[in-house]
């Protein structure tokens, strides 16, 4: 690419140096395999400390799908279904993955890509009978597909409409990061870990080269859970990488550091457009922002920076997607700005 | 662990330190997500050219059961088998990954854990209406579970009765590399690969930190393979890892020098045990390997060494397995024989 | 039950008597089993002949739900998926049938049950990579849930842009027979089997015991259609049954007599009921219809008819469905519509 | 067929006559669908009280093949496995359905079709952790596919193996009354039905048109079964066909008395062909013989009579496979012998 920067995504770049560093130095220790090797050990003791849930079960794997597919597999009995946004993850982006295990996702209407409780309320009474699936999973992203994060009350109002009615509550948190470190956020990790029965700490997304953090807390779905890795082809042999990767992320305060630089970008860059006189799709305040731009304007923008258009807005214009990451350079961001002032 | 070193199996340690060179080298750049990288992309090149198949689809996945899920449930019909050796890894060590895409695994006996063209054949007589399922793949190791390895003729002849039967045949090669490089062995890679349908070579057992190549030589498997791939979870955002992995190993003799490495260091141990007079379960000339000894002095080995007890041989012997690798130093070799020498 | 009369739907009643007859008669015939009879053969010939396709391959299974599920399992690749109407038989009553084979199914709003071309399109055009499921089959039903039907120019329509994009289509016809012998159709059984690729003929609702016969007239859909059966544990022992009834209703014109009769009683409940001042939710020309009630008029209707409420129209009306059968008697109609004038 | 009588199996013949009596008896009743109908619910009751058991829930299905997979699939977690004989219905003769849901079968080798204490035993032993299936279920036939049966210390002693290492027990019983009538037996209905987990009683072969009752004694697997039987497919709309038959059959002794009619056919080929100085290939006391005879002689066989050639025995014999039903009458076996005799 002979761009000057991209905004694709928050996966362009590869991992953190202290992640690399640490892959480096333990190299050559030999280790047990499939994930029972000290660094995952020790690894999982620092995040149920950093969620305060000493009874928690961490378990660590290569993607986001794999970590939905999975774990959604272990919660639900065949004629079970899980509740989500339209726009959510399992039901647009993984290629049919949860249908793959048997279950459907029954998508909810959802402009800001945040489910409500009385929309889980009004799904639960909809099926009444064995001739139709059984709701019992609720699957909500933190930070959503669109950006947007859940406040306290939104997780608690969920969290409480899911235990009156004998569901389990489940969160994405493949960009959770980004969320809980916005200036929108008004909820700590041990906060939200509190109010899920399980969900999963994004790596990909925020400084590792690959794999996710799953953190079940409610016991009763904890039992066997390798075997369900293990059946899905989610064991690595070499499972002390991801180990090694998420200590150094919760070692001390860098997941959260990495994460609010991404944010830091994006507000940046919100700041710079909107001082431009420019809208934005939707509000939000991680590291996916969607400007309104109009079409001649992206073009130009398109022959030196990489990002994805969005949607058409009117015949003149369009919302664009940037996405920021631990990565992203401030200068970068500066170019960007300054670059579009001069078109 | 405070053993002087463990020969349990050839994933205890990290990647060849190239690997991390090139990974710490490359990781500012910014790819394109989930496979489509430059990195990827010229490692598939890399192997294309040395399988001699310029029409092949090469792609990169995490592990070897996520490997063989996705390869053989994209192969067959919800009603279509694969027959594999009961020693077999997907008959016995993938918690049952085959069966949940739907398929059945026909199992045949096997000494040596290597199937035979006549058992392929009497499967597919026996198999005779729509009340059975109907076999469709013949998946073989190479190296086998027991450390033994296919001949070109033993692989030509079961290339041959899978043709004539309308069967693919698929070889799941975790070890191809010691497999190739052993003594034993009189087939080279491009002919290995010209005999089989599909079939991968292992990276994560021989020198990378994780992943395994995907080779897919029969033109009919090829189409739409990243939607399996996307569907179980296998499309790393930074599949740029798994490219840049065996980019390394293919670049120059890599593959084959650490493969090597590994085969040469089990052949010392074989002489040395030979020397001192014990016997082997079987005969292995790849990097895993079976000595008998007396269990007393098993007991007094695991002061100092890792390894399995294999199995039983009688009330006084016992089977072990001891696996060597890329990493293991020859020192450790030779430490091992004199210790054992010493009890 | 000590209800007058129940309108709750078309398969509360046995079969139709010649179809007991006819079972009686061939009782103590002996007979191959699994579907290979004498009977099941002679009848695949009549529906043959009857839609005038002498390759097509014809199937009896035992529902409707055992019916969709089968074909479409048989019609998909593992990333593939089924596009229907939001309120289709399989996205809502069948318990998730479709997504435990492993595929997921497109829902798309319709007011009236029927799908159109745009939104075929539509759905194809948004399916754009590997990241999502790739749409292969279009479902639809006729008559719809609605008690709608389709008339020839839109399932051309339905055809064309199917043919144009890749796409199955398949026709659940749990009610085909009222819906080709309604009012409303313009199209007759030939021209309807020509423009799909599998379609099933309902008998369970029209008179038999229980039974569909499915059709298919795909040749590249044919091919070990038996195994698929057999699998899903659709093929009977005793398949004699099934072909015995389809035997007797396609014999002569009992299968459309029988639907012509259903459809008789609902318009003489349409005209009764219309003469009475009320409206209808939907304007169904099939064998279920929706009149619109007062609530306190539908409370006394309960004490001596059998119906479902469909849905509340306002605080003091409400919807109800009335469904006839090939075995409702011209009397209870009558008796009926007398009632609710009395009321 | 032009044959004199066929002993190919025991469904060659449509149903015992008090059946179709009973179905047009109740022919015009309006009944609630999908087996909440009156006659599902007498004959639940009839079971029940047959089996002494009150609190058992019994459902009606089409098929031993969809008994058998909605039965395992609803017992299992995805990674739990089947524990059948090697010539187990479900291991052989069921297209793989099983798989389809999900779930291995782990096979164990078997003469007589039955499985032992010991080698439940040795396969939960051999699987040790989850890189591994982990045996959940206990399927064995009464009688089996070779015609035994379990005497009653045997069920007793596989009931506490499967007890004492947290396995479920289920019987196929689709010959369960050939079984419980046959001079071997010693075991009552209700004395099985207290040794098992879940068993199903078979009609298809003891004189229904079609259907199975299924019995789940263990209240742990009642939960929620109709979703189970709705997501396969085998509520029926006029379930009421299933229940008619089961109240036919268990409102009296019919239905021994139909299993014992086919046990003593079986008696009387067994003795005459004995008498003609033939031997057997197993012994079997139910409705399925095995006897060997000369291939000459099976030749002769044929021209006249139904029946399948099981396994060469040596070069000049063969054993074949008779089997007699509820319908088989006293003559036609007389008749046999006497041809037999007559070669």
């Amino acid at each position: 690419m002979s761009l000057e920067h991209n905004f694709f995504d928050d996966y362009s770049e590869g991992a953190h140096p202290r992640i690399l560093e640490a892959l480096n130095k333990s190299n050559l220790t030999q280790e047990t395999g499939y994930g029972e090797d000290s660094f995952s050990s020790e690894a999982a003791n620092f995040i149920r400390d950093r969620i305060k849930n000493p009874n928690a079960a961490v378990h660590f794997v290569s993607s986001g799908t794999q970590a939905n597919l999975i774990i959604l597999a272990s919660m639900m009995k065949p004629y079970e279904a899980v509740i989500a946004a339209k726009t959510a993850h399992i039901n647009v982006h993984e290629a049919g993955a949860i249908e793959a295990t048997g279950h459907k996702v029954i998508s909810v209407d959802s402009g800001d890509g945040k489910i409500k409780p009385e929309q889980v309320l009004q799904t639960v009474k909809f099926h009444t009978d064995e001739h139709m699936v059984k709701p019992k999973v609720v699957f909500i992203s933190d930070a959503t597909e669109l950006g947007t994060v859940y406040t306290k009350q939104e997780l608690e109002d969920l969290s409480k409409v899911c235990k009156e009615n004998g569901l389990y509550l489940y969160l994405d948190g493949a960009r959770l990061g980004s969320a809980l470190t916005s200036g929108a956020s008004d909820i700590t990790l041990p906060e939200v870990s509190n109010l899920v029965d399980v969900f999963y700490i994004g790596g990909t997304k925020n400084g590792a080269l690959l794999g996710e953090a799953i953190v079940i807390n409610n016991p009763g779905l904890q039992e066997d859970f390798r075997y369900h890795l293990k059946q899905k082809g989610a064991l690595l042999a070499k499972g002390r990488i991801l180990g090694i990767e998420f200590l150094e992320l919760f070692r001390d305060d860098l997941y959260f550091e990495l994460a609010s630089h991404a944010n830091q970008m994006a507000s940046q860059l919100i700041e710079g457009i909107t001082n431009l006189g420019y809208k934005f799709l939707v509000e939000s305040p991680t590291n996916q922002i969607f400007p309104i731009l109009p079409n001649r304007l992206i073009e130009r923008l398109k022959e030196r920076y990489g990002f994805y258009v969005w949607t058409e807005v009117d015949a003149e214009n369009s919302g664009i997607r940037l996405v920021t990451s631990w990565a992203t350079p401030e200068e970068a961001v500066a170019k960007f700005l300054s670059y579009l002032k001069s078109l």
